[in-house]
């Protein structure tokens, strides 16, 4: 295991709270927290058993002055998430004692940590994969259980173990390619059954590939969440609708104040899958207006929506600018919600013939929501949730998984099309990278710096 | 030791952070968290030792799936927090994952704790006392690392020691006056000395309360910080008085996101002593609109102040508003802010006479600044902060040392005025039960309650 510095931040969400922990990593640790704990029974901590606690203070160095009233816990490396020698300092939450016990462990020696370089070290040293140092951060960030479920799942290692798999068959036709070149003089005389044997391999393996990408769009949804836009004209109804998806499924992450009221972003959950519905105060501020439906502004949400919830309003006709939505929301994945059913019904459905997905809501008493809802996991999820399936959900992954295909691919064509097995396996080779760069066995340095770099603080 | 039920919350501040804590306490805490933790090493934690740590995972009850990866100690009472069995799991941080291992916690037979529920307990259990309960809060929410000092001795016992040494001396006045009640027949026949011996011991015991309370003010500034406010003609310069004092301190508070942004009031850090500013968004609002000053308005921001800082232009004369203004604040701390000294001075200094406190600044260059903050030093703490004098920060607390000083105070005239011993003894044992009000040696089980309903979550 390689030595690094010694590094501190402060690991719990900042706020007011009971407790604060300050975690400590590194071969110093103990020796920096020792010059600024004063235990209770008055020893020194540096002979500390793994494993345990010590009640006391962590002081002033220079003043000797009591800081805080602490309890410090000790893991020693390997066995602690960096794999290092760690120490925990439980201190008193609040944002000024959490920060004043960092800056006195900074004083002491250590240095402040970098977003994610805890994570970082836990994979750096080994002790889990880049896919499962991914994970942490999705479990932190996991929007609905669903998203933690699979979160942990890929932290547990299940896709790394799914991915080692397929690159020990990978390689095992890497093998096969060398083996049949390095002991063959002549192209010629390769025996014919290898390159049969390679095409069956090369076959089953983009299979698999095929089927870990066929859930991806849905693994995505379930980690990020589901864009939904709502459009529709002004007073059509998308603000009532809107209150009533908020009301009846308030996510647990929109229980508490303040995480995600400051920005223009709800999520509800619905059934466990987190739904992000874009521009909810647009929506609130515009329905109060008789204004233009403002088809560009439409066009552009609708452009970066997973989902289009398109609301009519059925005592009304349709419109230029109603066809022109309905013309441009034909290829992506919509739900036409008639609205005000119970109102003289004015709306042509001739115009209305090329879409599917009616559902007749009322979204003053709620009607028609469950069904709503059912629609949308019927749209992405063919109306079930596998858990077990939701392996890939992170953009990043899909993409080597695409390359590795695509490479595998060319493999295979070039193999049907009698190429020399020297240039087969270059196609292969690099399959074989693309898959390395999930588990992160291949990856540059600069890429790990990268997706570090967006993790969190104290993480 | 009473036995309370086993009650669990989140100890960390709510939001993403690399891990949180379920705290579990009561006398079933081990055997709750058993049900639900699975260790690595695959043994049950009811023989844990305590002080010690495990890793495993938090299982699902019913389908044994895991759910969250993590590390449980177990701090056995009377050595805990709250004097009782606790066990604390750290979980991974994130909103749902922290609050789904709390689901099930709750459901292997813990009870969600009330806010300042555990801190109760600590205090119901004789481990703290009342004022340090109190001192746990004000630590969490300290604005500044004075005010986290002086809550820190605070939780330490200093006001306590300071507390039971007065009620030690008040109970032996009572005691003595009781000795010469009980053991003369005639209250004639009375030691003459004793009534003597008696003032004396009183007059002291309000002296040393007297001194406590001297310093009562700038405690509770420490503690809540100073409620100062802006008050000027639009365009005076307040905004950009406001944005030098905001640049130049930004407190630690307010470097963190999200913690009072939502707010309208901003705290600046003054060497120490927290600021808040009173309605900075309404400064930042009708510093644009040349509107009338709003006599009305500034007279209620006034009266709610405990600084007024009143800016005028020098560069124009006085009107009728501005003299209602000067006539409203001198009785009130404040400071005449001299703004745009650089102009034209067209402001008539007789009108200001009755004034004192005055200040040449810029609030664009910052110039003046640094003498505003002496000012106020110098207003509110004698230009020097004696931190070991800040005792009494808590109003509770004042107002009983207030109780305290009236009663004794009234058994003084009344011993003065030769009345009955034992009407003097009732007035001494109130002073000595308002005393006991602080460390809540005295007091009613839903005075008791409140205090800890104001606290928050988890605490």
């Amino acid at each position: 295991m390689k030595e690094f510095d010694t590094i501190a931040a402060i690991a719990t969400a900042i706020g007011e709270g009971g407790i604060s922990i300050i975690r400590v990593s590194g071969f110093k640790a103990l020796e920096i927290v020792d010059k600024i704990f004063k235990a209770k029974n008055g020893l020194s901590i540096l002979n500390m058993k793994p494993y345990t606690m010590k009640y006391g203070h962590i002081v002033d160095m220079e003043t000797s002055q009591n800081i805080d009233e602490v309890i410090i816990s000790f893991m020693k490396g390997p066995r602690s998430f960096t794999a290092e020698d760690t120490v925990e300092i439980n201190c008193h939450g609040g944002v000024v004692s959490t920060n004043k016990v960092l800056q006195e462990v900074i004083k002491a020696g250590a240095r402040l940590a970098e977003p994610g370089e805890f994570t970082k070290r836990a994979f750096l040293n080994g002790r889990i994969d880049l896919s499962q140092a991914e994970a942490v951060m999705d479990i932190i960030t996991a929007k609905t259980e669903l998203s933690m479920k699979s979160a942990m799942m890929q932290s547990e290692g299940i896709l790394s173990r799914e991915i080692n798999n397929l690159r020990a068959r990978v390689l095992d036709i890497v093998a096969l390619i060398e083996y049949a070149v390095d002991f063959t003089e002549d192209e010629e005389e390769i025996d014919p059954q290898i390159p049969i044997d390679v095409a069956n391999k090369l076959r089953n393996v983009i299979n698999e590939i095929d089927k870990l990408l066929k859930c991806a769009d849905e693994g995505k949804i379930i980690r990020d969440g589901l864009n939904l836009v709502i459009v529709g004209k002004p007073n059509v109804g998308k603000s009532s609708l809107l209150n009533a998806l908020l009301k009846e499924k308030r996510a647990i992450v929109t229980d508490i104040p303040g995480t995600t009221r400051d920005v223009i972003e709800e999520y509800i959950n619905l059934d466990g899958i987190p739904v992000r519905i874009v521009d909810t105060a647009g929506i609130r501020e515009t329905e109060d207006v008789v204004e233009k439906i403002g088809v560009e502004k439409s066009k552009e949400k609708i452009n970066e929506a997973d989902l289009v919830v398109f609301m009519l309003d059925t005592s009304r006709e349709l419109d230029e600018e109603d066809r022109e939505i309905i013309e441009f929301i034909k290829d992506k994945k919509y739900v036409v919600l008639l609205n005000k059913v119970d109102l003289d019904r004015k709306l042509n459905f001739d115009a209305l013939k090329d879409l599917s997905n009616f559902i007749e809501i009322s979204a003053k008493t709620g009607f028609g929501i469950e069904l709503l809802k059912e629609k949308i996991k019927e749209l992405f999820f063919n109306g079930s949730i596998d858990s077990e399936s939701l392996m890939i959900t992170n953009t990043r992954h899909k993409q080597a998984l695409y390359r590795a295909i695509e490479n595998l691919e060319l493999g295979l064509t070039n193999l049907n099309n009698n190429e020399f097995l020297d240039l087969i396996s270059i196609y292969v080779t690099s399959g074989l990278r693309a898959l390395g760069e999930i588990t992160g066995a291949e990856l540059e340095e600069d890429v790990v710096n990268k997706i570090f770099a967006e993790f969190c603080c104290g993480k």
